[in-house]
């Protein structure tokens, strides 16, 4: 880990702020990591307030996780790795928040998930949780590939894996596409005894919630259901050339994070895999590294 | 269309509540049509107390342009269409309306649709509109094939082609699918200069607003953009598909009714084609001969 120069202590929080939760780890450049916090949604493209809120109360738990009184907020510097500020108007509300941190260093969920996965170093990260997307950080310059959002994006993802079983349970019920097994899972998993009852549990739901039904594909695939298996390996596809294209950029290091990367990996070209290297931090410690690196920039030009 | 056999004059009303409209036509058994109205969106899934609305605005605006009372409203036997009320839940919170007609009969869209296409006879009829559906009504049986919502369902209608235009765009753009023009042609549509601009302008945007892409969509298919071809190929098969099964059921009449019902004819099968018959009257007219067939069953009975 990239450790602070200078002798005097200085505190740094890093959070990352993602669609479903936020965490926070506070960290001392003489002592360590101080304490951790967690709380909810920080996604500012699905509710900028929300997201304030949940970066303050993560940020209130890593301190009281510390026996820090959270006075001490206004002397620590804060590295926040946030979904959506891609978005340079989202961005630009982020940074007008009148924090209440010493500085605040804001960027990408995807650029402090790199840094941590990496140790600061140069790499490149594939995240397939309930969203998907590719980041490389080589020489200075980044790349960020998909990470469009469901439905129209985030391909290989869970939400992604979700939204084509129900499609696929939907066509098998109506006779109208390929008979499979999903039918008769999801028709189980929901309990209900047809295609509009599916439809119906499904209707609106976000993208968290066709998530969960990712497991169900995977498991239908391993047992060689052949609409399955096309979804799954239809994913990984996409997923491999996402790696691919990563590894055009010639990053040191390839990491697979989120909740599908590991069952995943079986799906995966072998030529991909032999790169993937595991994380060496946690994207919430990324945002530390982060804090640290650019608090030592703006030392070093004062 | 049927006549009313009693000489005595009643007046009915049929409404047709969808998602982005309301519509109402008041028919007397002796006059014919007295008058029309036009409301807002009248689908209960997606807001009830707003379906309320719609109907009876609709209903207002339609006495209103026969020159009659409101108050008359409560001589007239209503025939109402709507969607969402497959769902049993729907049906029976609709049922269960203090509504301000003398009687309503209640059913949905796709009945009433079917009912006004072949004029109060048996028949099917496929609506491929913002969303896609099949409906036949044969010998007293009803059968109802996909209509399963946006965007695990309702392939091959105008918000399918726009969902899949847009994820091909994104996958063109960023190097992970097949080069297409529908990614230039979206970037010029939304005024944007990247992938992300893309994913902004359309994220949590409702069927109607990719409804609209499907235009784009069917023109790129007829300059021969091969991702384009797929997509219209792969969404006229399943209405192809849609249409065998429901000809299964020896309907006497086959109608295709939406804003897609047209230009979606040439990428069909010449063998469905052949089979398809403009509809009669328009479903508003159907809810009409609705009421009107329960009404004379309820006077029979009586």
């Amino acid at each position: 880990m990239t450790a602070s120069n200078t002798h005097k202590e200085q505190m740094f929080i890093g959070i990352d702020g993602g669609g479903t939760k936020c965490r926070a780890t506070l960290f001392s450049n003489i002592k360590g990591v101080l304490g951790v916090g967690l709380s909810g949604p920080a996604n500012p493209l699905h509710g900028f307030d929300r997201t304030l809120e949940s970066i303050s109360v993560a940020s209130q738990l890593a301190l009281k996780d510390a026996n820090l009184d959270y006075h001490t907020i206004n002397e620590i510097v804060a590295g926040v790795g946030l979904a959506g500020v891609n978005l340079p108007s989202l961005y630009q509300q982020m940074q007008d928040w009148q924090h209440p941190f010493k500085t605040m260093h804001l960027t990408t969920d995807l650029h402090t998930a790199c840094i941590g996965a990496h140790d600061g170093q140069d790499g490149a990260v594939i995240i397939t949780g309930t969203g998907s997307c590719g980041f490389a950080l080589v020489g200075g310059e980044s790349t960020l590939l998909g990470g469009h959002g469901f439905s129209q994006g985030d391909k290989g993802s869970g939400a992604w894996f979700g939204l084509e079983a129900v499609k696929a349970a939907l066509l098998s019920i109506d006779g109208l596409g390929p008979k499979t097994c999903l039918a008769e899972h999801l028709l189980n998993f929901f309990e209900v005894n047809n295609a509009m009852g599916i439809a119906e549990k499904m209707a609106g739901k976000p993208s968290s919630t066709y998530a969960q039904l990712a497991p169900i594909v995977l498991e239908a695939a391993s047992h060689d259901d052949e609409a399955a298996k096309i979804i799954v390996n239809e994913g990984a596809s996409y997923i491999n050339q996402l790696a691919f294209k990563l590894l055009d950029k010639n990053p040191p290091r390839l990491s697979m994070i989120g909740g599908l990367s590991e069952p995943l990996q079986p799906w995966l070209s072998k030529d991909v895999v032999q790169y993937i290297n595991p994380a060496i931090h946690a994207p919430e410690m990324g945002a530390v590294l982060f804090a640290q690196q650019l608090n030592e920039n703006n030392n070093a030009s004062h």
